[in-house]
């Protein structure tokens, strides 16, 4: 039985589609069928790159009767109002992370899709790698007991890459919370198995120069009685990918001679405006745009950093590369086959939801509750004192 | 100019002076002048080794007036009672951490040692180590900047090692709070150069058999305006001393493949009698004790696992052989000569204290804010919410 592959309308031609590109050009599932972006260059290539109409804003895309689904991948603060125009116009929802900025605009999109009956997913976000949902599965095997401690740290040099001015502005989705932080929290959500009550938090803001938030700590508890230890540092100069076998956030091979690049890069601009023009010729349809390259040999599964996940009877860690079991008796190695497209997880949950009307794990309410805690990660930080969490789904 | 070795009495020959001895045999600033111990199997060996003089009780090693001091290394529940004992008889005091099990009894030892004109020094403690001594120096420098956020974790087999039946009962001073909080908070409170404010803490009591806390993970805010995010997990599987280039915490070369010795052992004990009688034959003075091998020359600085301490310019990871330190331009390693005797660090300041009246670091007040971490952390665990820290001494 061969399926028709998704025609997919791309809104925002930007980071995040760069980063998904290599994706959808590897899914056979997927067929690029139209985009929209505001910046010509942007238009231009893709129309080239795949002989498809182009617009130069999301109403126009999404009016297009040819698409199945609309990926919305513009600036954060576009995701809701770009998700519900999508959604009213009966396409599937594929929406990045963060899905927004605030809860009534989940809200709105959550209703806007239910609304028209299409589908809501929210990714790419670390939490579809292939490592973390294996463990899920191992953990939910019960073979292990309870999920009792998780603890996960990430220490990038996120903060020093090149960045729009709204990057780094907090109340316009930009810092490390939203971006960062939605990756490990859903993560940890879906390695605990149960849903989170409460959360503390401590965010670091610390460079005069780029005033955002840069790093956090941060402890959740869970109904289960489990609590988990989270810390994100993105003005880090050590890089934790030296715990996961120097694999990158991307499964791309790393070297530890490659020292302080991005902090060496920055050190030679001059502006913001100059960093944002840089940025902007580094992204699709820009000057210095490298299309993805074909080196897929050298890659494993992407990740969020190091996370140990304590049950009764082992601790888990997840790796790029395959599972690490440390068990009461043994320790064992899961090895996980490299993958064949990167983020393919992505595209198997939308034509499950698109085709079977499979519900995806990684929908609205699910996103919604990431987007909640990264908000009471901001909130705790500046009241002193916990947050209880109202909008978690129950597993 | 020739010092004259410390005369020093041992109150306690179980597994915390086991653990110093290899410093007192190779430290020529000590000698071991008299014990007690309410063993006479311990006491026996005692007076073999040093041919030194051996007694029931502390009332009469510390009457004994060729002391200089007393190391108090009894279980816990009697540092308090020790301590002053000692000091009313005019010996300075080494009491081994944690310093005691509540504040009022930090507050009577302080005051006993006051009274008596005697210095009191809490430790071993790791935060003696040099590479953390050595960071906290680098710190203070200032070619960093501020500390802004660190990082601690420990993942070890602490609950699943030999133990008399009262190490297993919190309120008589056993589980990981007491024993292993104790190191962690310390470590970083040294790093912070800071004091800390308040704290948020989980702790975790899991495994039936062993009904005490084996693991946390806590937040600590310091008046700097950094903080600190700590997680120790002794029910663990995983073994962070692979993060720390596989010596262990004794500055001990490990294998990796040397994997669940401690479970196994356990497994094959067939109740708390027979465990406290292994603990007891494994003990200076039993019939399994092996005395202090000679094999210094694999040894390295102890440690307590993983430790990443980012200020404004760098990241500075105080490691077992050496202080990995990642600046902004570059990454550097300051290598650690071979300590020539373990723990000499705890001498150095023992000495310094008795001999040159330089005030001790690791004083009552000192170790007394550690305590009330240790206690705050079982307090924010229970009650849910931050605990401020009122007796932290200023910086």
């Amino acid at each position: 039985m061969s399926i028709a592959p998704l025609r997919l309308g791309v809104a925002g031609l930007g980071r995040a589609f760069s980063l998904m590109l290599p994706t959808f050009l590897g899914d056979a599932r997927i067929v690029l069928a139209a985009a929209c972006d505001p910046r010509e260059a942007a238009r231009g290539q893709f129309a080239r790159d795949f002989g498809a109409p182009v617009h130069g804003d999301i109403e126009a895309l999404a009016a297009d009767p040819s698409l199945d689904a609309i990926y919305v991948a513009s600036p954060h603060q576009f995701h809701a109002r770009h998700a519900e125009i999508a959604a009213a116009h009966g396409k599937h929802v594929l929406v990045e992370k963060p899905m927004a900025l605030a809860m009534d605009e989940c809200d709105r999109m959550i209703a806007a899709c239910e609304r028209a009956g299409v589908h809501l997913i929210v990714g790419h976000c670390h939490s579809f790698d292939t490592p973390y949902l294996k463990t899920r599965e191992l953990i939910a095997s019960g073979e292990f007991g309870k999920v009792r401690m998780i603890h996960a740290l990430n220490y990038t040099d996120y903060l020093y890459r090149p960045r729009r001015p709204e990057e780094l502005v907090t109340a316009e989705g930009g810092g490390a919370i939203f971006s960062q932080a939605a990756h490990q929290v859903d993560i940890v959500r879906l390695l605990a198995g149960s849903p989170p009550t409460r959360l503390r938090a401590a965010v670091g803001n610390w460079d005069p120069r780029r005033v955002t938030e840069g790093a956090y700590s941060a402890m959740l508890w869970f109904e289960s009685g489990a609590y988990a230890s989270l810390s994100y540092n993105g003005y880090a100069h050590f890089d934790s990918d030296e715990w996961t076998g120097w694999i990158g956030e991307m499964g791309n091979r790393k070297s530890p001679d490659d020292y302080g690049a991005a902090r060496r890069k920055l050190a030679a601009v001059a502006s913001p405006e100059e960093e944002a023009r840089a940025k902007a010729a580094g992204t699709y349809g820009g000057s210095a745009y490298k299309p993805p390259a074909d080196d897929d040999e050298a890659r494993a599964y992407q990740h969020f950093g190091p996370i140990i996940v304590s049950c009764d009877h082992a601790d888990l860690r997840p790796l790029p590369d395959g599972i690490a079991i440390h068990a009461d008796d043994e320790k064992r190695w899961v090895p996980l086959e490299r993958p064949a497209v990167p983020r393919h997880e992505v595209i198997d949950e939308l034509v499950a939801a698109v085709r079977q009307g499979q519900p995806p794990r990684h929908d609205g309410r699910w996103a919604r509750a990431t987007l909640e805690i990264c908000l009471a990660m901001l909130q705790s930080s500046k009241d002193g004192q916990d947050i209880p969490l109202a909008h978690q789904p129950s597993w």
